[in-house]
């Protein structure tokens, strides 16, 4: 079969279509520190080395590519102090880690699309259509999905300081590893992680481009007369989120020989309360709130669980109507479970209020992306990004690229190759316009 | 603390409390062909060779430790064929692999209860006071938990012809191993396993001791003025019990960007179906029915589920009823699952029906278990057992020790001191009388 030469940014995603493939799920398992991860990391620090850009891992192990102003001396080389000429740099990039089972595009699709702008922009400025007034840097955030220590946007969080960092460190993985000893073990200093003004002082604005998560540029409102969305949208607020953990606690028994009525079955109050959780969030406006991860424990066919862990991820625009609803929630897993015959703790992992963009960088990526894609519509993202979290100390913005399904976090989720290409060009001129 | 020296059943199971303890759970794990489960195989070899009997592992995984016939040449050897003064030999025994994070107690006191009862016999042989006319060997059967396979009773399936061979071969394990692999690596020919009537045709009798799993012999019918129990109870019956597997497959999504109204989420489902379960069978007099496994795929906190696969376990006196109770929660997940927009597939793992052990080989047990536990009651159990499997081509029987909770499965399961020394008595007694 012909196929259409590669564009840069389908070339990058191709190198790494092979790697932390999962068989049994389907799609990608990456998660952070995973051999899968650590090869994307390598994969990226090849290419931005390839494209002259200095590469660092700053102290709570994001990875920063500078693409420094003409005259810096680091180009090329490992650097890990922040330069004065870094300060209010222009910052792209997004995440390389997947959830279990996810899907090519979440992460490395805002990772790829930034080293093919950087291509453009270096054409540009060797042809002299590009004067720059600011370093430009592509970062790499770990744990953005929160898929292996349970908190998201884990990297950002500390570097923003929106974590305790001794949290962080005792957050433990499903084999029981604390964060601490596997960042040691990737050559981390655990003792020198949490906020970091200095690397925050690099940033003056931070722009992220991200497969689009639902769809939000399908809708009647944006598509053509064929029904075909916009390309791109820009990024105007994430949602509010947050994980909270149920442990509901019963009696472990043997299934054979305990009757029904002598019952105090944890896995039937866990049934009941998912059960109310989709009620709860189906009768809230706006609401979302779902149970995809629940562990049994111990676990076995012909056992009576005597616990069962369960973890409930809830969002909604007004950050006061999500703690309504958990609040609302956790009242009816304690009725529930009263009534199994067990009881219930209520653990929240963490929780990010609702985001807006900053206003004067969202109105400049619309000007920038409308002469790529005419009439790009202003997008609210139900998922949580790093964007959202480094919000609160720099101005950050969004770029979205059109996902034909809506479906993420699976192996169905899919970007179109023009789309791909519409969405680097775009974030080139954004940042052209920005640098 | 002082403590009264152990007996020798209480010195045997003493011997073997640090082995595969599950700290995570609590109590133990000891799959079978784990390290732990290797381990306790290798205790009991030991221990009879120390008793002078001969071991061996026929080629379904089944230890065996004869104590031949004075005159027999294979004492304290390991040997591998049947001898004809082996045939029509009275067998005891049970298991030592567990359930995860299972109690103590259930497969292995049965099996030092046997080493134990051995030991009497020994010395009433050497007193002159027993006189044999037949073998006696003491069994160790794989997998009768099914905790790693799925099914239980493995080895005396393979044994009876119970299970098809290709089918036991190719069951795997959480980690993907097939069961021939397994077996492989710890030295048996796969080729070789399933019905060996070679090994049948040296039990003439077999008579497993296993701890009680209920409270059946703490009913008010039975306990003296003080409420407290016999120590022994002889086996009536096993309730016929399955295991069914039920994969419902919905649509995996973004947890935050996919609306309520959007969802085919299986855990939604699933959940919906293990209410239904607890109302089935808890209208089912005599039914016993439970969900203590689940596994969402792929199980992140933000990832609306594609699969869910869950473990259902059914239990009644009368086949008829379970297949009934079974086909009608099949139907009840049918419908679950169409107005999720989510799709069900069931697959049954296994089935076994209600076993009555042989009448004659009852009434001898009862006869000689009353010397120690007078009024010792008959009492059916909801628990499957290797002594079930084997009754459709032995005469099988069994003996309950006492479990003051009732709890079995559990880290809780609990056995009196005196209450097992009780047991050992009377198994040796009840031997002695089959001998």
């Amino acid at each position: 079969m012909d196929r259409t030469p590669a564009s840069p940014v389908n070339a990058l995603m191709a190198a790494i279509e092979g790697t932390g493939r999962d068989e049994r799920r389907g799609g990608y398992s990456r998660p952070v520190f995973s051999t899968a991860e650590l090869d994307l990391r390598e994969w990226f620090t090849a290419e931005a080395l390839r494209r002259g850009l200095a590469v660092e891992t700053d102290r709570n192990g994001i990875l920063w590519a500078w693409w420094d102003l003409p005259g810096a001396s680091s180009a090329g080389t490992t650097v890990s102090s922040a330069e004065p000429e870094r300060r209010g740099a222009l910052v792209t990039g997004s995440h390389l880690d997947s959830v279990p089972g996810g899907g090519a595009f979440d992460g490395p699709l805002g990772v790829a699309s930034a080293l093919a702008a950087v291509d453009l922009l270096q054409a540009r400025e060797k042809d002299g259509g590009l004067t720059r007034n600011r370093a430009l840097a592509v970062a790499v955030f770990p744990e953005e999905e929160g898929s292996r220590f349970g908190v998201a946007c884990l990297g950002s969080r500390l570097l923003t300081g929106a974590i305790d960092p001794a949290r962080a460190l005792s957050l433990r993985d499903a084999d029981g590893n604390t964060f601490a000893d596997v960042a040691r073990a990737h050559g981390l200093a655990p003792d020198l992680m949490g906020r970091d003004d200095a690397a925050l002082s690099r940033i003056g604005d931070f722009v992220e481009l991200h497969v689009e998560q639902g769809r939000g540029l399908n809708t009647e409102e944006f598509t053509d007369a064929a029904g075909r969305g916009p390309a791109v949208a820009v990024g105007g607020s994430v949602l509010g989120h947050g994980r909270w953990r149920f442990g509901i606690t019963g009696q472990g028994n043997h299934a054979g020989t305990t009757l029904m009525a002598d019952r105090a079955d944890p896995m039937v109050a866990a049934a009941q309360l998912i059960v109310a959780v989709r009620q709860a969030a189906a009768a809230q406006p706006g609401a979302r709130a779902t149970v995809g991860r629940l562990e049994p424990i111990p676990g076995g066919t012909n056992v009576i669980a005597s616990r069962v862990d369960l973890w409930l991820d809830v969002r909604h625009p007004e950050d006061a109507v999500t703690a309504a609803l958990v609040e609302k929630i956790h009242g009816q897993a304690q009725r529930i479970a009263a009534m199994e015959g067990s009881t219930v703790r209520l653990t929240e992992e963490s929780f990010s209020g609702t985001v807006s963009f900053d206003a004067a960088l969202q109105r400049s990526l619309s000007h920038s992306v409308a002469l790529t894609v005419p009439g790009a519509p202003v997008l609210a993202t139900g998922a949580g990004h790093d964007a959202g979290v480094l919000a609160s100390r720099v101005p950050t913005g969004m770029l979205f690229v059109r996902n034909p399904s809506g479906i993420s976090h699976s192996p169905e989720e899919y970007v179109e190759d023009s789309d791909a290409e519409a969405g680097v060009t775009a974030l080139a001129d954004a940042l052209q316009d920005l640098l």
